[in-house]
């Protein structure tokens, strides 16, 4: 415990025995003001997608900002949102039939927004519901996950054409995830994918606008967000990582590191100097097991931060997690911080992909003490446990 | 759902609207039983780690086979299964001088083994320990995770000596976990590894057993504890991922497929049959990310199962996950599975790593109904939230 006093700026590191995800709510904040201002300068509707902090208190810091519609990505999480005051929300996730029940309760409650790509899907759907919902088609412009190929206008006639059947369905419009972004090479590759991307939504739109002269496009993804400067024909946009931002942000160009707003902190538990190696406890549990490749092919897991008095500062050098099991993790570092640092001590790790690493955490600690929570519901089909 | 009458068979699957790890105890409790038999065949002591299901009440259906020592991978672990009757515990991780006063409450209530492999920290655990413990000094055969070289037995007897000061600290004897055997490419490299983890662990035993005659020999990985059949010198095996194995274990060649005990049952939300994909309700925060990569090169995150009337059978071809993102999955399929399974059915997924869906997953429910608890405790460090 010889670094406690170099902690002592930051009491609560003190307090920490096992690991926590801690958040730096200035970050956090600027991040969410930060997208908010692109928005109001590109006239867009601002939709941040909410699956990344998993918040009722983070969702209030948005609401501060003047955010009033969200996305989400499960009826779960719909529901928990919806709790806490939120009325107008997109579950970018298709139809899960088997959730009726919800989707009722849900929709008689708030405006719900939901995706069909399906025509049968959206048949039964109209028929088993008892409240009005507003319907995005999903539109594939290149993921290739899920959706109507952004070309085929003939399925998405067919689709418009049975909503007009069904007076509780209200066609909203064309929502797209362009997730390809994440496996760029490049910023130039993001900013061609987002082009190719706006290309197609453009098409479509001038297409179906003659009929449906409301509709909107949804766009999604972090990295075409963060770095795009043309949103013509984009009337929304729903990224969520961006809140948080993480590793492979960095990686892809979407961020800087010191944008970064969480850091998992982790007890040290053991030291290899003869291989340079950190044991930490903070493992698959608690980060997910998401990596990307540095340069020189080192696989990583996770990049080490140390602390500073309101947070913590990014190092000049990488010092990778390099493997992760189950509850351990190992840093490579070099000697100076291998002397620095002594076991007993607690280092922070900037995650690979935060969206799971909060997940996994179930809630935050800020740097300034506060607790935060996270979304745990263990959805249970049955009363039984 | 145009399946739901096949699905009748197991009317529990009916109820299912979100991903729900489905647990088969009869392959659960055959699992356990041939490992009890062979740790009696070999005359080991049988000390499963409980990491992997972290289920009180499959800690139960070890009682039954007479096992009244276990191994858990945290504190928090195992004051869970404390609480539940277990009253001998190897917590298998790195002494953490932070949670001191978790160790101090354990050690006063129950037998409580740790994991020592720096003299600093044994110095200090000694200095805050109230009660006895037992200590076994890790020793890294060639995983090179954590742990002492098993040739250095220098270091060794610093440790030792260090104990022998302290009359809190029973030294218990040598512990090691063979990780590297996930990395093999065939069972005979699996054997080879443990062969020489043996040679290795042989002759620390010969060395040191003239000082400390009672010393133990503890192992533990599932691919060797589930292959070998020499285990000359160990005195104690630990296996964990044997109780449900998965699709990891199935192509190191541990297990056969119809062994694995647990499949995550996932609505299909969407159907590709141009691309020959099912998108699955079903991602990575329910499976987490770890993968395999099949003999053709796919990337392969589950393997998909079909219902039977007590459970799922093996198909004769592979269905991969061929990706997972926050909440779907993608499964190939040829036409003949495209054209059975409709959207809105259930299918089973195989995990790639049970350890991290069952505990991504919180709660199993069994084939025959019954839903069974997995330990859910958030750690938080301070009693605000």
């Amino acid at each position: 415990m010889a670094n406690l006093q170099r902690l002592n700026n930051m009491e609560l590191l003190n307090t920490i025995q096992r690991p926590i995800l801690v958040l730096d709510r200035n970050k956090c904040v600027a991040n969410i003001q930060h997208m908010v201002q692109k928005a109001q300068k590109h006239r867009l509707r601002f939709r941040p997608h909410f699956k990344t902090h998993q918040s009722q208190t983070i969702g209030l810091w948005f609401k501060e900002q003047g955010v009033r519609q969200i996305t989400v990505s499960s009826l779960s999480m719909a529901d928990y949102f919806a709790q806490s005051g939120w009325e107008d929300i997109t579950v970018a996730f298709p139809v899960n039939l088997r959730e009726m029940e919800r989707i009722n309760q849900l929709a008689s409650q708030i405006t719900l927004n939901l995706l069909v790509e399906d025509v049968e899907v959206l048949k039964q759907l109209a028929l088993k519901l008892r409240a009005d919902v507003g319907l995005f088609i999903k539109i594939d412009t290149g993921y290739h996950r899920t959706g109507i190929p952004a070309n085929d206008f003939k399925q998405v006639d067919i689709l418009c054409s049975e909503m007009a059947k069904h007076s509780q369905l209200r066609f909203k419009g064309f929502l797209t995830h362009a997730g390809n972004t994440y496996s760029a090479q490049s910023v130039e590759e993001i900013l061609h994918i987002h082009q190719q991307n706006l290309l197609q939504l453009s098409r479509l739109k001038q297409s179906f606008k003659k009929r449906f002269a409301e509709l909107l496009i949804s766009i999604g993804d972090t990295p075409s967000c963060s770095l795009a400067d043309d949103f013509t024909s984009v009337d929304e946009i729903r990224p969520g990582n961006f809140v948080f931002y993480d590793v492979m942000q960095w990686q892809l160009g979407s961020c800087r590191l010191d944008q970064i707003a969480v850091a998992l902190a982790c007890p040290v538990v053991a030291k290899h100097p003869e291989r340079h190696e950190l044991v930490l406890y903070g493992g698959a549990i608690h980060f997910s097991k998401d990596f990307i490749t540095l340069d020189d092919g080192t696989k990583c897991f996770g990049l080490m931060v140390e602390w500073e008095e309101h947070g913590w500062k990014i190092p000049e050098q990488l010092w990778p997690v390099v493997s992760l099991s189950q509850e351990h993790g190992i840093v490579k570092v070099d000697q100076s911080v291998m002397k620095r640092i002594a076991v007993g001590d607690v280092v922070g790790i900037l995650p690979i992909h935060s969206c799971l690493t909060a997940h996994a955490m179930k809630g935050y600690l800020t740097t300034d003490g506060q607790w935060l929570d996270h979304f745990n519901a263990i959805d249970l089909p049955l009363n039984e446990m």
